[in-house]
This record gives structure tokens, sequence and C-alpha cells, in this order.
């Protein structure tokens, strides 16, 4: 049944004359090309952090091309750009697509920017077709992705009141920024989706990894976002003399934290699976070249799909961590300081994008998104797809990102395929 | 020969009807406590830097022990304060001995003021005993030992003219400093001794390791001051972000760095010998819980009575970390910043210092100094030789340093009978 709603979806295209060609991946490119002033870097990178006057200018550049596209523009109370386009049946809930144009300090020309420019491109292009799809059509800007997904969050009413109070990467609140992009955090409410008030979300993104483009992949259809554990782990050792302690007297806690290191990266590794752990940040003290360590403090963090297998993993760790800290003379805790749950992508939206991307004789890969997304909050509400292009060398948060036009115009072609194959799809 | 008149000394000392009870114990433990409140810290300890008014004081207290003693008391232009008994022959050069009673902030009670209150100790006794000896005698109290030996050096020449307007613990300079303790920067030369100018030097010190305490062994014979040299250490490997690459296509400078931590241990460990290498301080760029670490830098510190030692586990180290470095896809590169030559003991009065404390019953070990004393200095110049006492669990540069006074009163005697018996070596 599915199956022949996506081929009606198709063969509605196909009647049209324009369509033969997909979307315009000429224009598309150049509007991403207009979106880089703003907060440009000397490095050729952007800073256009949430709530910046660059974030602003950015965001009505984009309100300028969704009226162009011929949607109807709104700003909600979160400060989300919504663009609306009525379906056949305005009683059904929207299709809701997007992504956001705002960036972490340094960072580059793609991450966000692709996803957000592309939607809008999606639409102008049914636009420009004629075509009209059974449900309403929204693509949305999500306000400040990259620093703790205000927008997607308020929309899935995850987003806390004390939040916004908290300081933003600029000079203003989080609750002063959403009023100075035309939001209102009085009424933060407002902005809220209940599950079933949004038919579906997709998301086009770059990867922000290396895996497609190492593998000369085209398109990631993307499993789910990962779930994110972390913890401080504490060695206890005793801090002594480095002349006058000898070898087999010494209770060195870095000694200690270099083999947990080593178990962590051994065991992440070994098993099964794509989960990835990691230790970046490791104190030592006190820290002088001639004093062994007595304490160090370091992070592990464990990513996967499946929170179970997180936490089996962490528990492997733990035991080994034990073992190593008392064959050395020290001690170690675990304590968990941060948990982001994974959110799975829906079976149904992942075959759609696989479909559209073979359909289109684009070569595909299955993949966990190893970083959060604003589609991580909207798949509290609604079945959510997601669609990588590649990021060449893997690169991102850096000027150095870089997604090829021809990936860009592609995974745009995807995308406009995904939502006209699950526009006709029985969700819910 | 020189066994000979090494019984001639102990002879000598046989004939003396008050010597039988060696020092007065009881009178050098009252002086250690009397010390106490110069600097003392709520926790028990001292904090009498340098050039301190502590420091003045406590020294102040000392020359007066000295003039107790018989002393004949001056300080010369670096600051030293010297306490001089002549000998038979006048003609001799002197045999040195002393320490010094400044500490680190937040020291101990026993850390160069055993040494120095012994040797004034030695000489009371020597003086109620009315024993003369064939060499001058001189009690050193040295200048700024804790924070670059500066006196020590500068009685062997070496103590460079920049350092002297560097800052010390305190607000003043070197040179402020040594003015302060009635010392003269501008006629520094005259402290300056060349070899021959000393017959012999002795220190009695605390071990500041646990070595001796662990063993139950009452006089470390100590074999030299180990060399030290360090080097940075940085790895090299490429930064990324946490989620999105997967572990077989990291580059982790940490996971080198900690197998580097490991081969440092493993090879100074395996080696035959007793030396000790160290990895006290680590940093890793950028630093975040959620971001593979691109770049480490960590210290090593190799300690042995060897130079040419100190090398050679240098090279292997080296040797292993590039191999490991080579492959896990990350580089690595040492560069020495820092060298500090051992300073053997002079076998004879090694062999002096074992049979004083033989003939008074105690048990004695071998070990090198892991730690840096103004013995090394004036090793430069003269015959050295050093005696240790233990140290409480090997705790040093903290209030909880101890070491208890019955060692102290042996340690002591052992100084005693070895002065007496170096007095009648044929050195040189």
């Amino acid at each position: 049944m599915r199956r022949r709603q996506f081929l009606f979806g198709l063969s509605a295209l196909a009647f049209s004359p324009r369509f033969a060609s997909g979307i315009d991946g000429a224009r598309l490119n150049r509007r991403l090309r207009e979106l880089a002033p703003f907060g440009r870097t000397p490095e050729g990178g952007i800073s256009r952090v949430a709530f910046s006057e660059a974030d602003r200018l950015a965001r009505e550049l984009a309100m300028s091309w969704m009226r162009e596209a011929g949607l109807a523009v709104g700003i909600d109370s979160a400060a989300n750009v919504i663009g609306r386009r009525e379906g056949r049946d305005r009683s059904l809930p929207p299709l809701l697509f997007g992504s956001h144009v705002d960036s972490v300090p340094d960072g580059g020309n793609y991450d966000g920017q692709v996803g957000s420019v592309a939607a809008i491109e999606v639409v102008q292009c049914l636009e420009e077709t004629g075509l009209e799809t059974l449900h309403p059509l929204e693509v949305a800007i999500f306000t400040n992705e990259e620093n703790g997904k205000t927008g997607s969050r308020a929309m899935a009413g995850e987003l806390e009141d004390r939040e916004l109070a908290l300081p933003s990467h600029g000079e203003k609140s989080i609750a002063e920024g959403i009023s100075f992009l035309g939001g209102d955090p009085a009424r933060i409410e407002e902005a809220r989706r209940k599950p079933g008030e949004v038919f579906a979300f997709l998301e086009l993104h770059v990867e922000q990894g290396a895996v497609l483009h190492r593998r000369g992949i085209d398109v990631g259809v993307v499993e789910g976002i990962v779930g994110i554990e972390r913890w401080n782990v504490r060695v206890d050792g005793f801090a002594n003399h480095a002349g006058t302690t000898p070898m087999d007297e010494r209770r060195d806690a870095l000694l200690t934290a270099s083999r947990v290191v080593e178990a962590v990266n051994g065991i992440a590794t070994e098993t099964e699976g794509r989960q990835v752990a990691t230790v970046g940040k490791i104190a030592v003290h006190p820290g002088a070249p001639n004093v062994i360590p007595g304490r160090v403090e370091l992070t592990l963090e464990i990513r996967d799909l499946d929170m179970a297998k997180i936490a089996k993993l962490q528990g492997a760790m733990e035991v080994e961590a034990r073992r190593i800290a008392a064959a050395n003379d020290t001690s170690v805790s675990f304590e968990k300081y941060y948990e982001s749950r994974g959110a799975p992508a829906d079976d149904r939206l992942r075959d759609v994008i696989r479909s559209s991307a073979e359909d289109l004789g684009l070569s595909t890969l299955s993949l966990p998104s190893g970083a959060g997304h604003d589609a991580q909050s909207l798949a509290l509400i609604a079945p959510m797809g997601m669609i990588f292009v590649p990021s060449v060398d893997g690169i991102s948060h850096s000027p150095k990102e870089l997604t090829l036009e021809a990936d860009i115009e592609a995974g745009a072609n995807v995308l406009l395929r995904s939502i006209l194959a699950a526009d006709a799809l029985a969700l819910g």
C-alpha cells in the first residue's frame, strides 16, 4: 500500500514538464554563496552565532527567498522562521522540513545552511512546477541550533524555563535573543507542537563526518541520531617527589588514567557496532614535571543509537578501569553528568529517502548521525527522517567545512522526492 | 693507609670521657623545635621561604647557637652563614658541613633544618669534649637552597649574574634578598671557593623518600645526587568531532600519549637500575569532552646518577614513542629543555660514613639522592659525602614531613664520627 502511494507521488512528478531537471542547483548554490557574507571570518568561514546581527540578517535574506518561493512567512514565539504552503487538504498536519542558519564561532558555510536553503528551493521548485501536495508544507529555520537547539526544542516542548535566562554566545540571554529575532519568550509555549500536529519532519544536512566522502557514497540515509552520555572519571593515586620515589613505590594516577584511555579505546573498537567512545579532556594534579601525578580527572563520552548499549559499554569500561586502578594501587570513580537520548529515524521515512536517492541513480549508505540536529527534537513529536550529503574529509565546525555543489544539488533533489513520497504515506 | 688514619680518628674519640654518649640528642631535637615557630603555618609546617623575615630570624637563632658552640660566625657575600672553628693546622683547607634552614612554601620542619642544627651540635659536642681536629671546621647554613641553591652555587662559582635579578618567592629579587640577609650581591665572587680550598664537604639530610623508612634502615649512605633531564613531548594527531568520526578513522593524540606514558613507565621499570622516569604534566588540545584530542603536550623527566644512562633510556623511550605514534597515524617529537648533571659522592667519604654508622651499630643502605641538595654544588669543588636519615612514609615538602628524634640523633652521631674520620683522611 505504502509503495503504491509512493509511486503515485512520483508519477505526479513525471507529469510535470519542468520536473525532469528537478530543483535548480545553480540557484541553490548561488543562494548559499549569498548567505556566506553574514558573519564572514577572515579565514572564509563564518561566526554567525545565534542572536547576532549576522544571524538576524541571514534569516531576513532567507525569509525573502521564502516569499519568492510562494511561502507565507511568519516567526513563532521561539523565533523559528516558518514558511507555509497550503496543501490539498488544509485539515491535515503539515509536512515540516528545514534546518538552521546559525553557526558555531569560526564555523563553516554548509552546516545547517545547506538544509535551510535546499528546503526553500524544494518549495520554489514545486511552486514553479505547479505541483500541489496533499499535506500543507512548512519550511522551518530553527532558532539557535548550535548552542542548545532552542527553537526545535521549544517546538517539541522540551525547552525548560530556566534555559531562557542562560547566556548565549553573544551578550544576550537566550530570552533576549529570541526577542531580538522577533519571537516572544513570554509566550514560548505557543511555539510548541504536540504529537500529531506535525505529519513528518525531514532534514537535509551535511554529514560532518568522513564516512560518505571516504567511501564515495552520494547520500546517507540516517538511521537515527545517536544518544550521548558523558562521565567525569576521577583517578586517585598519591602525589609524590619524582626524584625520591622509586618506580615500584609509586601510585601514579596518570599511569592508571593512561591505561584507562587505552581500555576505553579497546572496548569501543573491539565491540561489534558503530559506537564511539572518546576521552577528550584530561587534567593532572598537581601537574608539575617533577611530581608524580596524585589525581587525574578525565571525561568519557560514549555515543550510540541504543542507550542500553551505551550503558553496557560504560559498564564494561568501568569494570576494566577498576581492575586497572587496583592493580596500580590507585582508585577510580565514574560520575555521569550528561545524557542526551538517541532519536531513531522513522523506518518508513528511511525507505522513502533510500528509494528517492536510488531513483535518481544515487548511491546510498545507512549510517547513524553522531552529531545532534534539530531533527532530534522533532523526532519526539513526529516521524523523522534525515538525509546526509558528504562533507569533504569530514571536516565540520571549521572554515574548511566543504560540501561539493553537485552533492548539494543531489541532496536537494532527494529531499524533493522524499517530501513528495512522504506526502503520500499513511504515517502516524 | 686510609683505614689506619680512620682508626686513629676514632681512637682519639675513645680517649674522651664524654664522648661515649656522642652528641646531645635532647639539645639537638629541642633546637629543632625552637626553630619551628619561624614561618609556622596553621597546618604545623613552615613557609620559611628564602629572604623572608622568618628566614632571617631563623638564621639569627642558628647563629646564636653557633656562637654557643664556639664558632666564629660570619656571613659571606652570598649571605651564607659560616661558622669557623680552627684546627691544629690553620694552613689546611677547612672541612665544611651544613645545610639550609629555608623551606618551600608550605614545607616541613626537617628538610635542611636537621642537617643545619646537627652540624652546630657536632661542633658543640667537640667543643664540650675538648676535641681538636687537624683541619679547620666550617659549618655552613646556605642561602636559598629551595629556590635555586643560590648560596652553595655561589660558593662553587656556578651562580650566573643574570640570576641575581630574578624574583624570589617573596617580593625581593635574589640580589635584594642576599642584601637583606647580610650578603653583598655586588661582591658575590668573594663567596666563591676554588677546588682545593675546601678539604671535604659533608651534609646530613632527611631522605625525602620512603626507601629507608619502608625497609627499616637507620642510615642512608648517599651514592651521589642524581642527574635530571626533562623533555617536552608533543603528540600531533587530528582534532575531530567525537560523534561523527568512527573509531577506525581517528588520529587520537591522547591515545598515542597514553601509550607513551605506559611505555615510559615500562622502560623505566624493566631496565636494571634505580633510574626513575616521570610524566608529571599533560595538556590536551582542544580539550573538550566531545572533541577527539588533536594535540597533546606532556613532560618527561628521567633521573639517574649516570647521565649516559639517562640518554640511553630516553633514546629507547623515543624510539618506542615513534613506533606507537606511527601505528596510530600520529606523530611525536621530543625537545630537551632542562638538564642538571649528577654529582657522585666521594668513594672514600662513602666508606667513612658507612663505617661510622656501622661502628654505632646502625644499619646502612647505599642509595642515590633523587632530590637536589647543596652538596650537589659543593661536589663541584670538593670531595662530597651525604648522610640520609629516614623520612616517615617518605613525605617531604609538606607539613606532614617527619623524621623521628632517635633517627635525628643517630644521624648527627654518624656526622660527628664521619667528620672526625674524614679529618684524618688524605683526600685531594
